[in-house]
């Protein structure tokens, strides 16, 4: 079944700081007309950076939800940014730790329903803390959390962020697989 | 450290047929002013509908990607609606199949920078099949996959929508320790 919606046309209708919102006018596979509203977005990173035991994860306010969440470090792709610079980059700026040996855990769609945001996954090992340069308006903090109480965590809904969710679980798959995929994620 | 940040003024960007856009005017913690774009959403639910060993997919135009995914049925609230009267409704209506004996995966945030939409997560066993209803300008087909192929295609990123991801993982998850806490969960 052919279920491509072809552009009619391309209606922008916010230009943000970070996000684009646009509203087009498209034909479905029917020939019915119909509208999709989505957001374009430059597309992010999420980290989850390793300290023996721990994971290293931070709280920040998230506006949206009018409170803290907890959360894997991450951010935004810089134009042309490959996403394995931007891990490295945002994981430093934003805690203070440099991390190496990082692997990929692959990209997921966050919101396909509405947004066009790709999110690349990565975990990497600590190496070394220095001052953090979070932007003037961002406030984090970091908190080291056992692995398999992060997992627990999860189960009980005490992680909601679904990148964090995520990036969780498959780095748990990962390290069960890893035998049977020996270093073929080693970036 | 209180990292709240205050509202000094809601500013509605859009009003769409699904999501709004606002552009509050905030106060940080530091007394910096600071602008804030996120959207407001409904709310959705994803059900993760059991056949045996299989698990019941849709594949889905999503024209912020221009691509067809993967996804597990799901499906918006309605004004007032409990998420698993939600869940009932979205799986029939979507794919015709009826479920029953749902538990409860928990709720993930999707995309916590830029929207406050809460999903809510679930499992059920198909009992019956009838005819879907789709909206008009919904197409969908769907396609059972083994539950082990599931996690194999994660793994390989052949499953992309964050959704989708986490209630396979946390599904497996909940049967593993289902001897551990038994019923806790069921509706």
């Amino acid at each position: 079944m052919n279920k491509e919606e072809k552009t009619l046309k391309e209606n922008l209708i916010y230009d943000g700081k970070i996000i684009k919102l646009y509203n087009d006018d498209v034909l479905c596979p029917n020939d019915m007309k119909a509208t999709r509203e989505y957001i374009v977005h430059p597309g992010g990173v999420c980290i989850l950076p390793i300290i023996g035991e721990y994971v290293l994860l931070i709280k920040q306010y998230r506006y949206a939800y009018r409170k803290e969440l907890y959360e894997l470090p991450a951010g935004k792709l810089e134009k042309g940014e490959a996403p394995i610079d931007a891990a490295k980059r945002e994981l430093e700026e934003e805690t203070g730790y440099k991390a190496d040996n990082f692997i990929s855990l692959g990209h997921v769609y966050p919101t396909c329903g509405y947004t066009n945001e790709v999110i690349h996954l990565f975990a990497a090992e600590v190496t070394s803390k220095g001052d953090s340069h979070p932007d003037a308006d961002e406030f984090v903090e970091t908190e080291l959390i056992k692995l398999e109480d992060l997992v627990r965590m999860i189960n009980n809904d005490g992680i909601k962020d679904a990148k964090t969710v995520i990036a969780v679980l498959k780095y748990i798959n990962f390290i069960k697989n890893k035998d049977k995929v020996p270093n073929i994620n080693i970036i």
